[in-house]
């Protein structure tokens, strides 16, 4: 069963905190999302894990240098995750799974504006990374791009436990889910809902509908 | 003449406060890096603009995604330059020049992580872009790399204005200014030393040197 991301975005904490607080029992995993974390800095984490403190935090640093440093400074601000840049250096990208490896935590390597994604892909499996990330970006988004071609792509390269995100709407889950990844990441269709509980259901809704197919 | 652009990194805002009023008369632009942001938030850069009320404030915010929300959190909050990832999606770079033109600031794209350095800053300068960074970033530069090769590239790719960054100190000084860079980007060489304001005059004494040979 694939885990819901809840991606929270282009909101401040304050807005994020009342969303999550509402859609909370619907979500698995819980996204500081790069917004936020660059408006308000790190410290929104101790925050939304006061609204879960039970759920997987995942600090969306999207590191692209100083892999050791930004790892710390996610953990220690509570989070289980971050993400570092599939396009980053692999010396970034060792260096952050060697410090998750020493305290714990996990890494999430986001193929956004990775050229070869199927390659790169399996450099990162053979790295360690724990998750990737098939991400389509906002303004990807808004050039025509989805996530579902890159993700058949990276699934048929590398058994690593794959995350997708990009504007992913209820109608997009029976494809996706065919897919098999671990973790679906939701943002705007939960957040700029006028009813984020109900958008969170109706998601719900479809993975559990779509996965009585699979 | 090669501006001095200090970039504040990889300490709190406190210290950066205190190294930036030491060495202020000595350096021409101002960054607030990276980590400082992701740890602080973008608030940092109204406390730098106190000490410095007439220099160029760029916030290194590396983006990879939502250009124009991105430039507009720099702008909102002072700066004058924001970062931009080479290997972001043409649409977010050409997102986060349009919020700069249209608000009278600027976009420096930084080229760390970017495969084919001289097709994409070629690609950059017809999109419009402010400065080229070209960045060895601080894991990189562990594994051994320099900048001054890629300079070397970029330089008779592109007259757009470039910028250097990347464990430069003074010794390196004479081989950059051949290269005609626009900005020489230091950090650690001036804030992890012993006397911040010595470093600074030895920097600025170098590249006098250096442009007197040019």
């Amino acid at each position: 069963m694939p885990l819901i991301q809840l991606a929270l975005d282009f909101i401040d904490s304050t807005i994020a905190i009342d969303i999550l607080t509402q859609v909370e029992p619907l979500i698995d995993m819980v996204e500081a999302g790069t917004s936020m974390i660059k408006r308000e800095g790190i410290g929104v984490l101790e925050s939304l894990r006061r609204i879960v403190p039970h759920k997987q935090l995942v600090a969306d640093l999207k590191t692209m240098d100083d892999g050791a440093y930004d790892a710390e400074l996610a953990f220690d601000a509570g989070a289980d995750i971050l993400t570092v840049l599939g396009c980053a250096h692999d010396s970034t990208i060792l260096a952050a799974i060697a410090v998750a490896n020493a305290r714990g935590g996990q890494v999430m390597a986001d193929l956004i504006g990775v050229p070869y994604k199927r390659r790169r892909a399996q450099q990162l499996a053979r790295m360690g990374i724990h998750y990737i990330g098939v991400h389509t970006g906002s303004d990807e988004q808004a050039a025509g791009m989805t996530p579902l071609s890159d993700l058949a792509l990276v699934r048929s390269a590398v058994s690593t436990p794959l995350a997708v995100a990009g504007g992913i709407k209820p109608t997009d889950i029976e494809a996706i889910v065919l897919l098999s990844p671990a973790v679906i990441i939701v943002g705007s269709y939960i957040t700029r809902a006028a009813d984020p509980r109900s958008a969170a259901t109706d998601l719900r809704t479809a993975i559990n509908a779509a996965m009585q197919g699979v």
